[in-house]
C-alpha cells in the first residue's frame, strides 16, 4: 500500500504525512506551522495563502508532481475571481493534499511575521500582537436548552479556535445580541489574548466576516514632546506617526520645574495630569485622522516615559521623585484600561506602561533596553539616552547596570547665550579653520556650509538664529581642537589664541561665531559661561557612564549607542573630543534614533517582549549616582575637556589637542548641577 | 524531659504542642484555627481575643493550671486600660503558652463566624467576606536598592499575611505615597481577596492602624421596588436596610410593558438604564446616610434581579427577552466594577451579579435557590417566588428543575376591579360566614375584624379602599368554600348561592364585599371577570409547578416554600383551596420572605457561596413552559378551583368544597395569558 502524501512546509522545514484530501491549513495547524487564518478555514479571509512548489526538491527529498494539490474548488475560484489571487498562490484552507509536495508560507501569511527594522544591530520585531481577529459561527439559542448568547459565543471560540476563559467587556454585552442576529450567527470578534493579570477578553464584535483590522498605539511621552506611532496589529505596519509638544511645558520646561510647580501650587499635579491627558487625546485624534482610522478600533496602547511623566500621566503627585530617596510609587509594568487614563481610544483598550527601572531611570530607559538589548549583546555596550536627564545603560549578556545623570538642558540649547531648539536657522554643524580660527557652519534647513557663496541666498528669510544642541557640541569641541578653549574650559585672549574673534566679555573672553546685527540678525557668540554649562552637562553624562564602568570593573567599553532624537545628530568625534562619552573607536559609536519609541513599538507588536523586558528590568542593577562617592570625583575630572585624568588613547590617535592653558585666575571649576 | 505545652482550641477541637512562650495567635495560625487578626499580632486591633479555660477538662485530657498563660504584658495591660477587655478575655497575640491549656475562640474573634438567621430551615450564613483588612509594616525606600512603594507594600503583604499576586487600582497608586509616609510606613489596607476572574486587589489604604471597617451592599432589584441591605463586611451585621420604588415604573408597570417601551421608543432602553441606575444611586445615598457610612467604603455589592431588570441595569436592550426563544445576553454570573454601572460607591467596588437560570428565570431565582437551597434538601421541595412572573424551583439533593410562569399582576391586586397594592385600607384577610354568606375582613393598618364594633373607629380616615393580592386570594377561596363561586369559576345567582350579596352584573353575577358609597367610599365587589383573572394567574402558577412535577416524575411534593414579599402574606389553606399550589400538609407550606434578598446577602457575605450557586445554577435543569405541550393541558385543568382533575386529598381532608355548578352558558374557560 502506498503511503499518505508527504508535505514539507518552508521556511519552517516542518514536515508530515496526511491522508489524501487533507486541507493544507489543517496540515499546517497540526504541524504547528505558522499559517494565519481569521475565518478558520472557510475560504473567506484569504489569510492562509500558500505557494505550492512543484518539481524535484532534493534538499527535502520530495518530488512534487502536478496534481499534488487538489483542483481549484468553487470557493477558491470565486475568491480568485472576486478578490484576485497572486499567480502561483492557493488558499491553504481549500487546496487539499493529493501527493507529496513542498509548500511555502509567504511572510504575509504568517501570524508571527517579522516587522522590518532599519538597523542591523537592533532587535528584530516578530509580530505577536495582543489582539487578534477570529471569525466564528455561533449556535443559535434553543429554548429546550437555554443559554446566553455570550456562553454560545464562548463555546464557539473554544471549539473553533481553542480559546479558553474568554471574558467580555460590558460594552460587548451591550452590543452583542443585535450583532449576532445581523450576522446570522456568524461574527468576527477581536480578542485580546490576555496577559499575566487578565483573562482573554472580547474587545470588539462585528456581524459576519469583518474585512478590516484593529490598531495599536506606541507612545513615547517625553517631557518636551509626545510622539506616537499608530500600528496595524495584524500586519505590524506603522500607518501614521505623529507628535505634539507636551502641553505640560507651560508648567515648566524641565522635569524639576514641573515637580516644583506641583509642590508650589495646590492641585498643580492634577492640573498637569489633565494637561498631558488632553494632549494625548489631541494627538490620538490627529493620528487617527491622518491614518483614516476609527479611534474605537485602537484596542491596545503602550506607553514609555520617564518617572515624572509616568506619575503625572497616571495622576500621581511626583512629589517623592523630587527628593531623596526618589521613591517611585511603583516600578512594575502597569496594565490598565483606556478609560482609566481618560483616553479617547477604545474605552477598555488595554494600556501597557513599561516598568520603570528606578526613581530616575524610567519606562523610557526600559524601552531603550528593549530596543537596544544590551542584555543580549556579546560585547560591552554603553547605551546613553541623551536628554535633560541622561539615562545610561552599560552591559552585555552577563549583566546590565543602569543609572541616570542630571545633564540639564544645555544639550538642547537651553541656558546657552545663543542657544535655541533645533529648528530652521539654528547652527547645527561647525568647523573652525585651523589657520584663521574662523568658523564655518551649517544651519538647519540648508546643506550648504556658510562659506559657500549660495549660502546666504539659500537660507533666505530664515537667517541664522542661534545654535542648537548638536551645534554647541561641535562648536565647543572645535574650539578645543583649535586652541580657542583650553582643557580646563577657559576661552583664551586674542593673544593666547591668535584670533581676534576672541574678545573680552566681563572678566572672561567670548568667541564671536557670527555677527548678523548689520542685517538686524543676532550676534552669535560663545561665552565662557556657555562653555561652563556644556562642561557641566557633559561631565554629568560622562561621570554617570564612568561610574557604571567602575561598577562593571572595566576601563573601556566596546561600543557606544547614542539614543534619543538628539543622539542622532551628534558627531561622534566631537562628542569624544568634548569627553561626553568614553574613548572608543569612532565606528563603534552609533546612533539608535528614538530607541525609546522603538521599544514602545516592540512592546506593542510583540506581547512576549513585555514579559521579557519586565524580567530584564528586574535583573538590571540600579546605581543611584546621588549616593555614590566616586560620582563627584568623576564629575570633577570630567569637567576638563575631554578629561583631567582619563587618557582617551583612541581619540588621541585621531586628533591632537593643543596643550596650552589660559588660566588667568578668573572663575572656578565646574559646579555640581542639581537634578532637573 | 518534660513535653512542650499542649493547647486545645474550642470549638474547633484542634490541638497541638508548642514551645513555652509561643503566642496563642501563633499556635492558632499554625493549627489552622479560625482566629481573627487585622494587626498581625501587634496588640493593636484586639480581634484575636480568646478565653482561656482553667481546671480539669477530661473531655480533652487537659488539666490547665493557673499560669498556663503568661502574665499580662505591657501591651496587653495598656490595651485593657485604654480600650477595656471583657473579664476572662486575653489578647491571643500577647498571651503566650506556659503549660497545658484549653482556649476558647469566641464567635466574635472568628473570621468565619456565623451570621444569625431567623429561620431554622434556611441556609446558614458563614462569614467569608470578599474584602478584609490587613495592617502591615512596610519597608522604607532605599536608594541602594531602589524599588517602588507598591512593590514594598506587596512584599509586606506577602511576608506578613501570605497574600500573593496583589494588584492595586489606579486610585490606590494615586493615594499611596502620602498615606505610607503619614503612617510612618505602617498602613492598613482593605484587600479584595480575588475571585475566579480577578487577582487580589488593594481597594483602600489608611495610614497606621485603621480602627474601622468596610461595607458591602446586597441589592434586590425588582420590577417594582429596589431593596438594599448595607452590611459590615467584618461582622456580617446588617447596618441598614432601605428600599425605593424602581423609577422605571414610569415606563411601564410590568416587565412586558417595559420591554414594549424599549421597542416602541428609540433610546427607550437607555432611558430606562439611566433611570434605574439613578434610582440605585439615590438608594445608596439614602442607606449610607441612614447608617452614617461613607459611600467610598462600600467596596463590594451583590445584585439579584429578573432577566429584564438584569439587562436594563447592565445597559443591554431587553428586546430578545420579549420574544421566543427568550435569549439572554449572558446567563453567567458577572464580575464588574462599580463605575462600570455608574454606581456612587467605591469607584472600583467589586460588583457581583448572580447568574441567570434562563430567559425568564433570573438571578433573583438563583438567589432564591441560594437562600432556600432545594439542592441541599432531603425532601422534595417546591419553591415558588410569587410575582408578576412566578419563578418556580422543584428539587432535592438529587436534582433541581426550574421554570417560570406568566402569572400576570392579578396577585398584586392589578387588573382586579376593586384591586389595589398592599397599603393601608386594603382588605388583606377575609372570612365568609357559612350561614349569612356575608364577609368579614381585616384591612392593612388594623388588627381588628370588620365585625368588631371598634373597627370603624380604628381604621378611621384610611377607610376601606380596595382589596390587595392576599385579600383577593382569601376572598375567592372563601367564595369557593361557601358556595358563592363554583369550581369552573362562575359566581352564582342569589337563588343558586342563597345570598343576596350576589347581584346581576351584565351577563354574569358579582358579589358585594363592602358598600362604602354612603360615606363617599368605594363600592367593593368581586366580579366574575375578577374571578377569571385570579383563575388565570393561579392556573399559570400551578401549571408551572405541575409541569416540573411531571418532569421530576412525581404527583406530590413534600413541602412548599413561598418566597417573595407577597408569599409572606398568603394563607396556605386559601392558596390550596384556590389550587395555586399543589396539595400538601398545611404545616409544610411555609413562607421564606424575601428569599431573593436573603440570597443576595448570602452571596455578599460568603464568597464561597458565589462559586457554589454558579455550579448549582449550571446543574439546574431549565424547563421552558412556552414549548411544553402539557403546560396548556395543566393550565386548562388548573383553571378550575381548585382543579378539574387533580384530587387534592390533603385539602379535602381539611375542607369540604361544595359540588354545585352554576353553569348558565355565559363566558368561556380560561384564556392563556401572555407573559409579562
Amino acid at each position: 500500500m502506498s503511503q499518505d502524501p508527504l508535505v514539507v512546509f518552508t521556511p519552517s522545514g516542518k514536515r508530515g504525512r496526511f491522508p489524501v484530501g487533507t486541507p493544507v491549513l489543517t496540515a499546517a495547524r497540526q504541524l504547528g506551522v505558522d499559517l494565519d487564518s481569521v475565518c478558520g478555514g472557510r475560504g473567506i479571509c484569504s489569510r492562509c495563502q500558500i505557494t505550492p512548489g512543484y518539481g524535484e526538491f532534493s534538499k527535502h527529498g520530495v518530488t512534487a508532481r502536478d496534481g499534488a494539490l487538489s483542483q481549484w474548488n468553487a470557493v477558491e475560484q470565486r475568491y480568485r475571481d472576486k478578490r484576485g489571487l497572486t499567480e502561483g498562490r492557493r488558499l491553504g484552507c481549500q487546496a487539499t493534499l493529493q501527493s507529496d509536495i513542498v509548500i511555502d508560507v509567504p511572510p504575509e501569511s504568517q501570524v508571527h511575521k517579522q516587522v522590518v527594522r532599519k538597523r542591523a544591530e537592533a532587535r528584530d520585531i516578530v509580530l505577536d500582537p495582543s489582539t487578534r481577529l477570529f471569525y466564528v459561527e455561533v449556535a443559535e439559542p434553543d429554548m429546550h436548552d437555554p443559554s446566553g448568547d455570550l456562553e454560545r459565543l464562548r463555546d464557539a471560540l473554544r471549539e473553533q479556535w481553542d480559546l479558553h476563559k474568554i471574558t467580555a467587556d460590558l460594552h460587548i454585552l451591550q452590543e452583542m445580541q443585535p450583532v449576532l442576529r445581523k450576522g446570522g450567527w456568524k461574527v468576527t470578534v477581536a480578542v485580546h489574548l490576555g496577559d499575566k493579570e487578565n483573562n482573554p477578553r472580547i474587545m470588539q464584535i462585528w456581524p459576519g466576516y469583518y474585512d478590516g483590522t484593529v490598531y495599536g498605539l506606541a507612545v513615547d511621552l517625553g517631557s518636551t514632546t509626545i510622539a506616537a506611532h499608530l500600528c496595524d496589529l495584524q500586519t505590524g505596519e506603522v500607518l501614521a506617526s505623529s507628535g505634539l509638544m507636551n502641553p505640560q511645558i507651560r508648567f515648566g520646561e524641565d522635569l524639576m520645574s514641573r515637580v516644583s510647580y506641583s509642590m508650589m501650587n495646590a492641585g498643580g499635579a492634577a492640573e498637569m495630569t489633565r494637561a498631558v491627558r488632553a494632549g494625548m487625546r489631541d494627538l490620538f485624534t490627529q493620528i487617527a485622522e491622518e491614518a483614516g482610522v476609527d479611534l474605537a478600533l485602537i484596542v491596545d496602547a503602550v506607553f514609555v516615559c520617564n518617572p515624572v511623566m509616568h506619575h503625572l500621566f497616571l495622576g500621581i503627585d511626583p512629589f517623592e521623585l523630587g527628593q531623596a530617596p526618589f521613591a517611585l510609587t511603583t516600578n512594575s509594568a502597569l496594565r490598565l484600561r483606556g478609560d482609566d487614563l481618560e483616553l479617547n481610544i477604545h474605552p477598555s483598550a488595554r494600556v501597557y506602561l513599561l516598568p520603570c527601572i528606578a526613581g530616575h531611570v524610567g519606562a523610557d530607559a526600559a524601552a531603550v533596553a528593549l530596543s537596544e538589548a544590551p542584555d543580549k549583546s556579546d560585547d560591552l555596550v554603553l547605551v546613553v539616552d541623551v536628554g535633560t536627564n541622561a539615562e545610561i545603560l552599560l552591559g552585555n549578556k552577563e549583566r546590565v547596570l543602569a543609572c541616570s545623570s542630571p545633564t540639564g538642558p544645555a544639550f538642547e540649547g537651553a541656558q546657552i547665550s545663543s542657544g535655541q531648539r533645533a529648528a530652521p536657522g539654528a547652527i547645527e554643524r561647525v568647523e573652525i579653520d585651523p589657520v584663521t580660527k574662523a568658523p564655518r557652519f551649517k544651519v538647519i534647513g540648508s546643506d550648504l556650509w556658510s562659506d559657500d557663496p549660495r549660502f546666504v541666498i539659500e537660507i533666505g528669510a530664515t537667517g541664522i538664529t542661534g545654535i542648537c544642541g548638536s551645534g554647541i557640541i561641535e562648536m565647543v569641541a572645535e574650539m578645543r581642537m583649535h586652541g580657542i578653549v583650553d582643557a580646563p574650559g577657559l576661552i583664551g585672549s586674542p593673544e593666547q589664541t591668535g584670533s581676534d574673534r576672541c574678545f573680552p566679555d566681563g572678566r572672561t573672553y567670548s568667541y564671536l561665531v557670527h555677527d548678523g546685527t548689520a542685517d538686524g540678525g543676532p550676534l552669535i557668540t560663545i561665552t565662557n559661561r556657555d562653555i561652563r554649562e556644556i562642561q557641566m552637562a557633559k561631565a554629568a553624562l560622562y561621570s554617570g557612564a564612568r561610574l557604571l564602568m567602575d561598577k562593571f570593573g572595566v576601563d573601556k567599553v566596546d561600543r557606544v549607542v547614542l539614543a534619543g532624537a538628539f543622539g542622532a545628530h551628534i558627531s561622534s568625534k566631537h562628542a569624544m573630543v568634548l569627553g561626553m562619552i568614553p574613548d572608543a573607536p569612532l565606528d563603534k559609536v552609533t546612533s539608535a534614533g528614538n530607541a525609546a519609541g522603538t521599544g514602545a513599538r516592540i512592546a506593542l507588536l510583540n506581547t512576549a517582549a513585555r514579559a521579557e523586558i519586565e524580567a530584564t528590568v528586574r535583573a538590571i542593577h540600579k546605581v543611584e549616582t546621588a549616593i555614590e562617592p566616586r560620582f563627584q570625583e568623576h564629575f570633577v575630572n570630567a569637567s576638563a575637556i575631554p578629561n583631567a585624568v582619563e587618557p582617551f588613547p583612541i581619540l588621541n590617535s585621531i586628533v591632537t589637542l593643543p596643550k596650552a592653558t589660559f588660566n588667568t585666575g578668573a572663575e572656578g571649576g565646574g559646579r555640581r548641577r542639581r537634578r532637573g
